[in-house]
C-alpha cells in the first residue's frame, strides 16, 4: 500500500439549504476541494460519494456519476457508498484504498445530504432506515430512544450526571459559535439545557443534533504525486472500517459500541500511536451522551470517565484532548452522508493551523464516524505533513 | 494486483418474493455462495452489497452490515454501493479490488432488490431516481421513454426493424423457459409480441423487462488462496467500471452508450482479448432494443448490425456469440441491485459447464451492467479456470 495524503478540502456551511438541489451542494464542496488541492481535475482517478437517504428524501440516486459529470471530471469509476451515518467515512476509506492500492493517483471524496426540506415525520422515517427494521422495528425505538437508553445505562453504571452531559452540550454549542460553517452555536447554561424541550427522557432538545443539509469534500493523493501542490499535506496514517452488531439486542452493552472499539484499536495499531498521542478529535456526537460513549470507546479517557472528563474541561481546547472543536454534530450539524467527510475537513484545517477554533500545535488528529445502531464505523488518524 | 477467481456463487429465483424481507433474500443467496465456495465464513474479509432503491421502497439501508451479521461473518468492512442498475456490477468490482489489492484474501458480493410489493407508481418513481431529475426530470421521460427514443434513432439510422427486435425478445423469452431461476419464459411469435400492450411507442410489453425481486451472490478469492476449494475456479481477467454522461442531452447519440464502449475497450485491453474471443455474454437488456445497442457497444458485432445478427440467429447458442442464454433481464428479470451479480452467477455456471441452457465449450464469458441513462457501467471478462 502506498502512502496517501489529503491535499485539498472543501465544505458548504452545514444548516439549511432548502431549494438547492443535493447534487449542487455536492458540486460546490467538491469544486472547492479540487481548487484547494491545486490538482488539475484530469488527475482525479476515482470518485466516492457518501450519502444515506437521498433516495427516500430527494428521489435522486447515482449521485456520484452526476456530480462527477457536473464537475467535468474524466471518465473514471464513480461510486456512491452507503453505511447510514458512517457513509462519509466509508467513502473516504474507499478513496484512500483506490489510491493506496495504486488503482489511481488521486481520488475525490464527497459527502452530501439534504434533509431540512422534508417534514419531520419523513426525516424520522428516513433516519430509521439505519436500523434493522425487521427485527428492531417492533421495539418502536427511534435513535433518540436508543441513545436515551444508553444514557440511562451509562448513568446507572458509571454515575454519569445531567451536569456532566450538559458540559458536553455547552462545550460543543459554544464551539459552534466560533465555526462559521456550523448550523448553530450558543452560550448555554445548564439550566437552559435542562429546560429545553423534552425529546426522549433523559434527552432534551439541546442533547440532540439538528436536522441538516450540507456537503463536504476531500481530495486524496498518493504522497509521491503530491509534491509541488500548494497546501501542506496531511498524512493519512490509518483509516479503518468495521462492523458491529446490526440488532440492538446484539449489543451486550449500550454504553459501548464494539465497532468503535475495534476500529480505534486497529487504527492505533496501524499508525503506531496511542490515544494519548491524539491532539484533536472530531467524533460522532449525534447526541450529547454519544460523545461520552465514543470518547471512552476510542480510548481517549478511561471507561466510565467520559462524563467526568467533560465536566472537568479535559475534552476542551487546552485539555487532555480537544474533542469536537468544530461544534460536532450537536452544533455544526449532521447532514448524514456529509458528516464523516466534514469531520475530515475540520481536522485537516486544525492540522494546517487555520481553524477558526484552533487547537494550538495540533499534530495528530482523529475522526470517528458511526453508522446505525453501531453496525458501521470508521476511524481515521491524520498527521500534519511537517510533524 | 493479485489474480482473483470466483470460487462460489448463489442466487434466489428472480421473480416475486413479496413478504420476504429484502435482507433475508440477500442472506439466502449469500449463504448459498459461501457453501458453494467451500470457504469457511471466517475467511471473508470484506462484504460489498449492491442495491439501488431499498431506501425508497423498503425503508431499509445499511444492508451490507445487516446481511453480514445475519450470516455470522466476522467484523470486516461491509459496504453498500449504489450506481442505479449497475449497482451489482460495481459491488463485484469493489470486492475484486479488495482482494486484488491485498486488503483481504476473500470477499463476498451480494446484489439484492425487492420491488414487486410496491405499487407501479411507486416503483416507477423509484426507478427514476436513476435519472438526473433536476435536469432531465422536466423532459417527462421515464426509462421506457428513453429506450423508445433510442429505438427510433437506431431504426432511422441503421434500418433496424420490429421483426429484428422481436428476434431478441423471442430468443430471451425462450431461454427463460429453460432457466429455473427466471421470472418468466415464453415461446412467443412475432405477432404476439407486436400485439402485446403498448408501453411507449415503439416498445410493447414484451420489449420491457419485468419488475422483480431477487438476490445473487458471488465469493471472490485470491488465486493463491483458492487451492483445494471444491469448485472449478473462474478467473477474473478484467473488471472495469466507467462513467458516461449523466444527462440525456449529454449523449451525442442515443444509439450508443459511451460508458459501455469505454468499459469494453478497457476490459479487452486488460485481458488481452478481442470481442471474437467471447463465447457467452450476459448483457443489460432492460429493453429489447438495449440488447442490440449493448452488443454493438461491446464490439460483439459491427455497428448497426445488432438487429441483423439477432434476426439471423448469430446471437443465440450455436451462433457467433451466445447473448443472454439466461433469458437476460427480459425473461430472467431485473431485481435492479441483484442484476449485475446475477449475470456473473449465470456466466460462472456456463463456464463450469452446469448451466441449464448451456453454451457448449464456453471458455470465455462476459458480463455487462449499465446504470441510469448510461452514467455508470461495468464490464467483466471471465475465463474457465482450466481453459
Amino acid at each position: 500500500m502506498r502512502e496517501v495524503v489529503i491535499a485539498g478540502i472543501g465544505s458548504t456551511a452545514f444548516g439549511r439549504h432548502a431549494g438547492t438541489p443535493i447534487e449542487q451542494l455536492a458540486v460546490r464542496a467538491a469544486a472547492e476541494a479540487l481548487i484547494d488541492s491545486g490538482l488539475p481535475r484530469e488527475r482525479i482517478g476515482a470518485v466516492y460519494l457518501g450519502n444515506f437517504v437521498s433516495g427516500p428524501l430527494n428521489g435522486k440516486e447515482v449521485l456520484a456519476g452526476i456530480v462527477a459529470d457536473q464537475l467535468g471530471l474524466p471518465n473514471v469509476p464513480c461510486t456512491k457508498v452507503e453505511g447510514a451515518c458512517a457513509s462519509g467515512g466509508i467513502a473516504f476509506r474507499h478513496a484512500w484504498l483506490a489510491v493506496a492500492s495504486g488503482q489511481c493517483d488521486a481520488a475525490l471524496v464527497v459527502g452530501v445530504e439534504t434533509m431540512t426540506h422534508a417534514p419531520t415525520s419523513q426525516t424520522t422515517a428516513a433516519l430509521n432506515c439505519a436500523m434493522d427494521n425487521t427485527n428492531d422495528g417492533p421495539s418502536g425505538l427511534t435513535f433518540p430512544g436508543l441513545f436515551g437508553l444508553a444514557w440511562r445505562q451509562h448513568a446507572q453504571r458509571h454515575g454519569t450526571t445531567r451536569a456532566q452531559v450538559s458540559a458536553v452540550v455547552r462545550k460543543n454549542k459554544a464551539a459552534g459559535l466560533r465555526n462559521p460553517l456550523a448550523q448553530m452555536g450558543a452560550d448555554l447554561t445548564d439550566e437552559q439545557i435542562a429546560a429545553s424541550a423534552a425529546i426522549c427522557d433523559p434527552l432534551q432538545l439541546f442533547d440532540c443534533c439538528p436536522t441538516s443539509d450540507g456537503a463536504a469534500a476531500v481530495v486524496v493523493v498518493a504522497r509521491d504525486c503530491a509534491r509541488g501542490l500548494p497546501r501542506l499535506p496531511v498524512d493519512v496514517l490509518a483509516t479503518v472500517q468495521t462492523r458491529g452488531a446490526s440488532r440492538i439486542a446484539g449489543h451486550p452493552d449500550l454504553c459501548s459500541f464494539d465497532a468503535t472499539v475495534s476500529a480505534a484499536r486497529q487504527a492505533f495499531a496501524t499508525a503506531g500511536l496511542a490515544p494519548a498521542d491524539v491532539d484533536v478529535v472530531e467524533l460522532h456526537d449525534c447526541f450529547s451522551i454519544a460523545e461520552i460513549i465514543d470518547g471512552e470507546d476510542l480510548g481517549l479517557m478511561p471507561r466510565g470517565h467520559g462524563g467526568g472528563w467533560a465536566a472537568e474541561g479535559r475534552t476542551g481546547i487546552g485539555g487532555d484532548v480537544a474533542i469536537n472543536p468544530s461544534g460536532g454534530l450537536l452544533a455544526k450539524g449532521h447532514p448524514v452522508g456529509a458528516t464523516g467527510v466534514g469531520q475530515l475537513y475540520e481536522v485537516v484545517r486544525q492540522l494546517r493551523g487555520d481553524h477558526p477554533n484552533p487547537v494550538p500545535g495540533a499534530a495528530i488528529g482523529m475522526t470517528h464516524n458511526l453508522g446505525g445502531t453501531g453496525v458501521a464505523c470508521t476511524v481515521t488518524l491524520l498527521r500534519r505533513g511537517d510533524a
